[in-house]
């Protein structure tokens, strides 16, 4: 199986970057690649911070806190200290370690590179092989409408700890957007044999990556199979708001739900044991359905889910 | 005598911070500015970096590293680390404390604030309440010419560690600058009774800032005394490249030289008992001579010299 592959993974952070690690495991750096949400990105202190890609990279290098699901492990805080005493903004926690990967994006960024050609070569200096693309090199901004505001994604997720009740979500520049041109590369090179949705939230994370133009069209029409692992296992998200988010949406908390938000192009959904009830109203709607663990506690868990995701792309492919 | 004082202090780095600590020992924060060289500002990894600045906030807020003469006490550098992992450009070495100046400064400048306004923020939140006037708001770069190249100076200073012969310095932008408006009031508030310059290293500490436009003429024509500290003690520096400079200029390395270098605006000198002999030769350039110990080692070696300093000025005003 694993000798044919070429796979597509789509991902955010944490969940998501769990499932990746996974993959890498498996597929060697020619068999997978990564296109990652920066609809979380933001400039904070004047540095340009990429949440999402930065949770990969760690993670993909182990240097992930798998404890807090962001930053690094034996992280030292010496600078927050410091900022703080001087009365700057504290909100977000910046590593010590953590912001050599900000200085030097933003310094790369400042010099006229692409945030695709900052991310590979931060990302090979980490020691990953495996191609990282951004969902696109133009600026797209997740912003989340509140009943009193509408606010940037990392005030509602970090500032203000999801607290805020959401009514919806925009997409600021996502009509100047293109499909990042290293992706499209990739995917000319040689055609992949299955793209999959990591465990990650639909609305905050998977769909900003939809949002860019040409993507939506690319899945639906794409010859290999499209698969998604639903980050919603028991009515609950194992982090993050995505459950809190179905509830305030009017949304059924249900990994049915995830696998309709993405019913559009979708041809086969993994959801997890506990959820093996959902199975039969997806495939209803023409999705095949894989009920494995999907809880991904340890590294064994994280590749046998790969597997599992990589059989379920292999056999909607004979089909 | 300290009732009646309100004395600038002219001052570079670490060796005109150590007088700089003495001085505001004795004179409250109405009673004592500091005015300090910019002209080794520089931008590094896309941070606004201002060494002398630094220097004094870290040493008038005991912050400083007394060991290294830069820096800070009880530093980390993890982010040193993590950028040398990252293939970042490391021969500029950034604390994790000290990063917290760096970034706040350049966020601020970046928002449209004045070096003055920002350099004054950050200072009253290191808890120091004595008026710090960066020389100009204006960027005014001290370039260092070599037999091979001109440098930037931290490139001479720090990564060729002063190696390179030198011949001359330029002042990238001196023409122009204007003096610091904020320092002009001050002036206007109520007219100093001294002016002191610290000894710091006379090429690229103080002539910077006596090459901002208005400084030499506002020295030359000032109503109070105006005396300087010699930083070559006994044919050497304490600390620096002033006397390998002076050296490679062809200029004799002693106090009496420091002296000539000021001659045009200079009304009072003080030097090192160990170079007494040479008080009579500055005294025939009309300029007044206290001979004492400049070399400052203890916090009471910084108070007394001041106390000199400030007795000198005063000898002076009631000539």
């Amino acid at each position: 199986m694993i000798d044919n592959a070429r796979i597509l993974a789509i991902t955010g952070g944490v969940g998501g970057a769990k499932l990746s690690l996974g993959l890498a495991q498996l597929l060697s750096a020619e068999q997978l690649a990564f296109l990652v949400n920066t609809g979380d990105d933001f400039n904070h202190l004047g540095l340009h911070i990429s949440p999402d890609i930065d949770t990969l990279v760690y993670t993909l290098s182990g240097k992930a806190n798998l404890e807090t699901g962001w930053g690094r492990r034996n992280e030292g805080w010496e600078f927050m200290a410091a900022l703080r005493e001087l009365g700057g903004e504290d909100w977000f926690s910046l590593g010590d370690k953590d912001l050599a990967m900000h200085i030097e994006r933003t310094r790369l960024l400042a010099e006229g590179n692409s945030l695709t050609d900052v991310t590979t070569r931060l990302a090979t200096a980490s020691g990953i092989s495996h191609p990282i693309f951004p969902m696109c090199d133009d600026s797209l901004r997740t912003r989340v409408r509140t009943a009193d505001a509408t606010l940037d994604f990392q005030t509602y997720f970090v500032r203000e700890r999801c607290a805020p009740v959401v009514t919806g979500f925009d997409f600021d520049g996502a009509a100047n957007t293109k499909m990042n041109p290293k992706l499209v590369a990739w995917l000319r090179e040689a055609p992949p044999t299955g793209i999959i949705l990591c465990p990650s939230n639909p609305f905050v994370s998977i769909d900003p990556i939809l949002q860019v133009n040409g993507m939506r069209d690319f899945l639906a029409g794409s010859d290999a199979p499209v698969i998604a692992v639903s980050p919603v296992v028991g009515g609950d998200a194992i982090k993050g708001p995505t459950v809190k988010m179905m509830q305030e949406l009017g949304i059924p908390n249900t990994a049915q739900s995830v696998a309709s938000h993405y019913a559009d192009f979708l041809d086969g959904f993994v959801l997890d044991l506990e959820d093996k009830q959902h199975a039969e109203s997806i495939q209803k709607k023409d999705i095949a359905t894989v009920v494995t663990q999907t809880v991904m506690r340890t590294l064994d868990d994280r590749v046998a889910l790969a597997r599992d995701c990589l059989k379920c792309v292999q056999q909607l492919s004979s089909r």
